[in-house]
């Protein structure tokens, strides 16, 4: 039914039980191909009198975003193959989250979305994370609000 | 991966593509059994003034309001058994939308909640229907926004 998933990661445990559920549901439609995708922001100069990063010399802060992004979405990648999914893809982009995740949906033909109801910086109550219910709303293929 | 999955149903565009995309995962599944399930509200004395349901003498606006809604889901049955799917059942309950949708899933033990974007009452622009946002932050189980 679904012939390519994609999975926001960000490491949070709402987007660790989505990944699992993806995997499930990516064996149910007959091994779908799985992109998982770790976003990460540009840290602006504002921000970075604020970093608390510490990056080296030849380090700029963009490039220890970078890295971070990429080793979370390792992780991420590493939990989807001990779940026992075979076809899984892992990247790392810089931008707003919820435009980012829709547009690398829309530019890999991913056919659903499977993310967290909220993850960094939810909200409490009832009320979806801000970045899921973006997603939700913005994507043009349907979403699995997990 | 599924053992239950519920419908909302109100009869609009987008609820009809939700419905036909839980066919759909009904069978990837395994002919999982669905629910579909049409809220109507209950009718207060305020609202009735400006009823355009000219109710019979034998029958109260309540009564009229369930009628509708036992038709809306009967033909949200029809529609799903004609795409193929071989095990529906159709209700109608009266209550908040949201909070009637959860709570029925929660008693049903619906395993998944598939349902439109925005139907009737949605807004415009980017933004997720109140209804789908309140039922993805409540509900206990995954939800699918189509």
């Amino acid at each position: 039914m679904f012939k390519s998933i994609l999975v926001p990661f960000d490491g949070s445990k709402g987007a660790e039980r989505a990944l699992l559920k993806a995997v499930e549901l990516a064996t149910v439609c007959g091994n779908t191909p799985l992109s998982l995708l770790t976003v990460y922001k540009h840290h602006s100069m504002l921000e970075a009198s604020f970093a608390i990063v510490r990056p080296d010399e030849n380090e700029s802060v963009d490039d220890v975003m970078r890295h971070h992004a990429r080793e979370v979405a390792e992780q991420g990648k590493q939990l989807a193959l001990n779940a026992g999914c075979a076809n899984i893809r892992a990247f790392a982009k810089s931008g707003p989250t919820a435009r980012t995740i829709v547009g690398f949906a829309r530019e890999h033909q991913n056919d659903v979305i499977v993310l967290g109801s909220r993850g960094l910086g939810s909200i409490e109550g009832y009320l979806l994370g801000s970045v899921s219910h973006k997603v939700a709303g913005l994507a043009e293929c349907p979403v699995l609000v997990v």
